[in-house]
């Protein structure tokens, strides 16, 4: 990690000739994400967004204007050195100004494309690194004792669905499910009444490892391809009701939405940190989760946010209310941590498979990446410039999450936005 | 359901000229299912297993001998009528010996051939259906309360880890994992020593269903593609100190095997039976979960078996020991309740998906699962014929599961083996 040093591509003073990026809060030319898109009534493409367009990739092989494009997103995902490469030609494209006739024409409004998932994702996993999240929910369940005994020796995790993650934008139909008040005497199938949002990070793997072949925890920043925001939509009267003893399941399936650019570990060199260190008397990981360099360089300065806008508000033009401001540095283990614990048994990881960081709320009530947590189990409802209340997600609300990095020195950049509104149930 | 009626492609007195396949005791021309396989030096391809050989699909299009051959094995998953006409098609080849002397070229012996998985599986979910499993698992972790109030109302399932499963054959290297006894004070990371296994049923997902829009009951017959083995490797120490409150992880997800033969449902209709009656006092399923016609054929007349065969006793020449014989009848949900449970919150359900059905023990010791069950929670060895015991498998050990189907006035079918063998940790 300490090897990994910032260079031209993040230079401050390098701006790009597509006028909508100079000053874009999102993507910069110092940013780069990559993505999949499609132009309108167009097949599907690889791009990479710049400002409020998107320049296709593939045009600019045949336009001679970049070499070592990848055929597919794939090879991005699963090969760093071309990801490297595509970094570099694309910043190097759009910052100088003598390109600007040659590839203007393969820019595309973003506005008006339609963004996809980067790629087919084989396995979703989904951990549970937000200490202050665990500890506010495990307090609702277990008021003595918020944090099970593993939690500060196992990075918690489980296994996801893949089939059912969308891109921003897609609607979230709010699901039927099998549920129980604890007064009653049996369960219903009904509308679900506590739906919820998540505020996670999503990490993409890249390279990854053969079946039985663990990652060392030095080798796993070489096996992430990348980051997102995550949506970890959930239903906790379901979830009440169903996860003992195996854990989530239809609570969580029924849609799970992504950011759809892929921002890359090279353009968040600039915003790496120390891993804020262990509070004093929580026990020291296990060696297989330890490395100076992932402590050193392994945070990741993130500023994270979650707005909401009801469908009351959106008709009063009443601009949506922020309901959380959070953190990564909230992480109680790091990404490398995450990624080498969850291979430490051979389990193999491929390129495309999606790992959400879990729930990342900070230690205040302002800054919970959950309405469970910001109602405080629905008990405290939260009150809106509508004069509406919320416990938990009503048809027609919109949630939008968002992630911003930032250092001094460095131009700041966000991941675009990860946002679905709810639609009733069928 | 009751419309599926057995024809004459499940006819007793209809034979194969493939000599292997007359009397054998998994693939009779009554069976015929399909899987992916690749003659020594080849590409994988489609294939049926007839007797001890495999004929190759493509290849009977090209000589005149098929029409309506799916290009892939997806389209057999995606498309019922497809998977129908190609079972009516294969079974009129095989057995008509006038289409003998052209049809034998196509004839691979099964020994000499790789078996591959049949799909890319996309998601893969494990059930926990089996009730005396359940109930004897729980009785070890909570003596008074082993069924959770939650299991006779809802399919209790969790997903599982698509990338790490593999066909009958491939080696199990022993999970390297992080474990931590009772009565020690700090968690270790060493190779796992409670390694187990799980007797399952596989079942496959056919056309499946588009997000947000469930599965009705009546319509999950036709989203299932078939059936086979498998086996859950387990490593009890790992589950005990990770699987609080999010379920079972690493535990699970270093290996999965299954057998790599489809067995149609079209196969198994001579072999459909009322699902077993819930016993007096259980509650009646949520509407959704119910369906008269799945309660009259839903159940599954399949026996299933284990053996163990251990280094010691190959070299002395033993043969594998039965540990257990069990019977798909000890399912409390039946495959369309799991899948109908599973959409039920529009989940989408996508070909070559698999579901896990959960271990499925009977009632008594001789029918158990799993070792954790056989050996009381691993304070009862296993004695074997080469004077060894086992609580949980050592190295070198190969477990085998087994099923098949009879019903009177029909041919019994199996399903082919489901095998592997214990590599030490790495």
């Amino acid at each position: 990690m300490p090897s990994i040093r910032s260079d031209e591509t993040h230079d401050p003073k390098r701006t790009s000739w597509v006028v909508s990026a100079r000053g874009h809060a999102e993507f910069p030319v110092q940013n780069l994400p990559f993505g999949m898109f499609s132009p309108p009534d167009e097949a599907p493409r690889p791009g990479v967004a710049i400002g409020d367009e998107i320049i296709e990739l593939q045009a600019l092989i045949a336009a001679g204007l970049a070499r070592d494009v990848p055929g597919d997103l794939r090879d991005v995902f699963a090969t760093p050195a071309l990801r490297k490469s595509l970094r570099t030609q694309m910043s190097h494209l759009l910052s100088n100004s003598r390109y600007r006739d040659t590839a203007e024409p393969y820019l595309h409004h973003a506005a008006d494309c339609i963004l996809h998932l980067p790629a087919t994702i084989g396995d979703y996993t989904d951990f549970y690194v937000g200490i202050h999240h665990a500890m506010n929910v495990g307090k609702l369940f277990r008021p003595d004792a918020p944090l099970l005994p593993n939690y500060k020796h196992v990075p918690i995790g489980y296994h996801g669905r893949a089939s059912s993650i969308r891109p921003s934008g897609v609607p979230v139909v709010r699901p039927n499910g099998q549920t129980k008040a604890p007064d009653a005497e049996a369960p219903v199938f009904v509308p679900v009444k506590r739906l919820d949002f998540e505020l996670e990070l999503g990490v993409w793997i890249g390279q990854g490892n053969a079946l039985g072949h663990p990652i060392a925890i030095a080798d796993a920043p070489q096996n992430i391809a990348g980051f997102c925001l995550l949506n970890d939509w959930s239903a906790r009267d379901v979830q009440a009701w169903e996860y003992q003893p195996l854990g989530p399941f239809l609570a969580k399936n029924f849609h799970t939405t992504i950011s759809p650019w892929v921002v890359t570990p090279e353009a968040l060199i600039p915003f790496r940190s120390p891993q804020p260190p262990r509070p004093e008397g929580d026990p020291h990981p296990l060696s297989y989760l330890w490395d100076e360099s992932d402590q050193a360089a392994g945070g990741l300065n993130i500023e994270l946010g979650v707005t909401l806008s009801t469908e009351a508000m959106r008709a009063q033009n009443l601009p949506a209310q922020v309901l959380s401001q959070s953190h990564a540095r909230h992480m109680y283990w790091t990404v490398a941590q995450i990624v080498t614990h969850h291979a430490s048994n051979g389990c193999d990881l491929t390129p495309g498979d999606l790992i959400g960081t879990g729930t990342l709320s900070g230690p205040t009530i302002d800054s919970c990446g959950s309405l469970l947590e910001l109602s405080d189990g629905g008990k405290t409802p939260i009150t809106l410039p509508s004069d509406e209340t919320r416990t938990f997600l009503m048809d027609g609300d919109e949630v939008t999450l968002t992630a911003h990095a930032s250092a001094k020195g460095f131009v700041s950049i966000g991941f675009g936005a990860c946002v679905a509104r709810i639609l009733p149930a069928r």
